[in-house]
């Protein structure tokens, strides 16, 4: 069992940025998140990409502002359960609650902060027959660890990006890649597709266009994926351990919309006169998946859904302790960790 | 008649990023600040202190923060009208307002948006009998153009970082500098302090502690400064152009406390529940300023009420039209000096 004061399910930068303001606070956090990878979006859909409205910064990379904001946290050690979807939430005598993941890990805590975003990403997946028998036997949507393909036949199928950008990542890994697209066109950064270009003609990405995985074969493992040309009909089979659909993510609010919390056009209704608390006390819900009268689904509301939530979870967590506010600018950040940043000093120093 | 689509009073942080927000809307906004440049405390009172909770900046300079934001909301083209008070408030017939500042500059809008963070800057002036009659004829308590004390004699009182700051920078513009202060011990940055008295050794500024200014004299213009050592109470007369007392600067609500708008504890009450306006329609009020259940007076909560502010105003600006939010990383910033920045768009690339 893992025990923290403030569970946060979701790592992106609304979740980690409460780290930071529940660690002002002396409140520690774990974070839940069903991406392999803390940021969100940020990290999994667009890490290149920039953004103009974080306050501050002109222009900032999505990956860029995730890495900074898992170095401003790092005083505050957060735990991470990654790559698992927060499933179950039961509420104890005691008031705290227990969140079971789908593999079955469980955190305790007093207090929970969804920040969800638009709810957990689930691939698109190709209509085959028999898909669910092989995925984990040899079909995945995601890549979790580039390592577990060395040495592997590895087929990939999709268009864009991400099918661009791991094929040409794991044509230095993988034994054999393929890339099944059903147009011969693909669509992404110039240079990724400049690239697979390049890993073709030297014979390192075996190019199979315009076409279509349209079966799985195999025992218990995949064998097998047959491919049929979409010009022509013909159909080949290919040998492979792994066959990885990339056809994008998209966002489903999942269990959470069965633990009771008022939903409204599926996001989690929260009291935004006050704390961003849900209809559930000591459940709260900050970033994109809450919504109230004039929501923004914006990175900057999430950081101040968060900081508001944390003042609220520490009134929750120390109902008889007073907390007064201090001014980073004046107090420092004191890290869990033992470190301590703070500004410079004034002396009191005599001229004469 | 200034004329701009939301004034905004006050121009720190929060009042900076109000005119990204608006721009983003392609509404237009002019800034009124009492402080001689744009930034609020954070350029005036701590330029050189580090703030550790802005999201994304694991550290960052106030300065540098006001810096990043004007580089921000360059292409929005904001008017300011910085060194003036904004005194009074009218509404016309047509439903929109002007604002007076203390040096009659007027300026029209149909949404003003108060800033104002904890106030406008008073100084803190020192007790002496006819110090009103020399303020504007030698007497200042704010160095807004340092060019105009070329080649005069300046007297400087404070023992803080403004009168040693300010004392070094006029070492080398000014005839002669003084800086008289009640002890022998000044407060500050050490580099300062140790600037100061390097100074000091070169006869570059004349130091004279522990000592007070206790006397003005002159016909309409100072003259003369008269100094009592604190120790042995001698006095002594010193002939200047300029008195500069820097004794720091307290905020006031000062006469936007006059407008009709709902105060409580020397902010202004809104209504957080929505889009942060006042109880006078059109008036909005965010950062500091304001007041609401859980309120905290932190810049990133400042940006946020910024942000919902504009959607409001935009609302009230344009009552027919429905505006649909873009993301800035699908849809780029298009400046109002037709600057554009936008993520490298995706190609659609056949690979052969």
């Amino acid at each position: 069992m893992i025990k923290t004061d403030i569970l946060i399910i979701g790592a992106g930068p609304t979740g980690l940025f409460a780290v930071f303001e529940a660690g002002l606070l002396q409140l520690k956090c774990h974070l839940i998140d069903a991406l392999p990878q803390p940021g969100g979006q940020c990290s999994e859909i667009y890490p290149k990409k920039p953004i103009y409205d974080i306050p501050g910064y002109p222009e900032v990379l999505a990956g860029e502002l995730v890495d900074n904001l898992m170095e401003q946290i790092k005083p505050f050690q957060p735990g991470f359960t990654l790559g698992e979807r927060a499933e179950t939430i039961e509420k104890l005598d005691d008031g705290t609650f227990i969140v079971t993941t789908n593999k079955g890990t469980k955190h305790q805590a007093p207090v929970i902060a969804i920040a969800g975003g638009l709810g957990s990403f689930e691939p698109r997946k190709p209509l085959l027959e028999n898909l669910s028998v092989y995925e984990d036997n040899g079909v995945a949507y995601m890549i979790k660890e580039p390592e577990m393909y060395r040495g592997r036949k590895v087929l990939i199928a999709g268009g864009g990006d991400s099918a661009l950008d791991w094929s040409i990542f794991l044509a230095d890994v993988a034994d054999e890649v393929t890339l099944v697209h059903r147009r011969n066109e693909f669509r992404g950064a110039l240079d990724s597709v400049e690239k697979v270009q390049q890993l073709k003609n030297e014979g390192k990405i075996n190019l199979m266009t315009p076409a279509e995985v349209v079966g799985l074969k195999g025992g218990r493992k995949l064998e097998k994926v047959t491919i049929q040309n979409t010009e022509t009909s013909e159909e080949v089979d290919v040998t492979v351990d792994h066959f990885i659909p990339l056809f994008g993510l998209s966002p489903k609010l999942g269990p959470i919309a069965d633990w009771g919390l008022e939903i409204e056009k599926n996001a989690i209704k929260v009291d935004n006169s006050l704390d961003y608390q849900t209809n559930v006390p000591g459940i709260y819900a900050i970033g994109d998946v809450n919504t109230y009268p004039g929501k923004l689904k914006l990175i900057l509301c999430g950081f101040h859904e968060a900081t508001l939530m944390c003042q609220s979870a520490y009134q929750r967590i120390h109902p008889d302790k007073k907390y007064v506010m201090k001014y980073t600018t004046v107090g420092g950040v004191t890290g869990f960790d033992g470190s301590k940043k703070e500004a410079p000093k004034a002396v009191v120093k005599a001229i004469d």
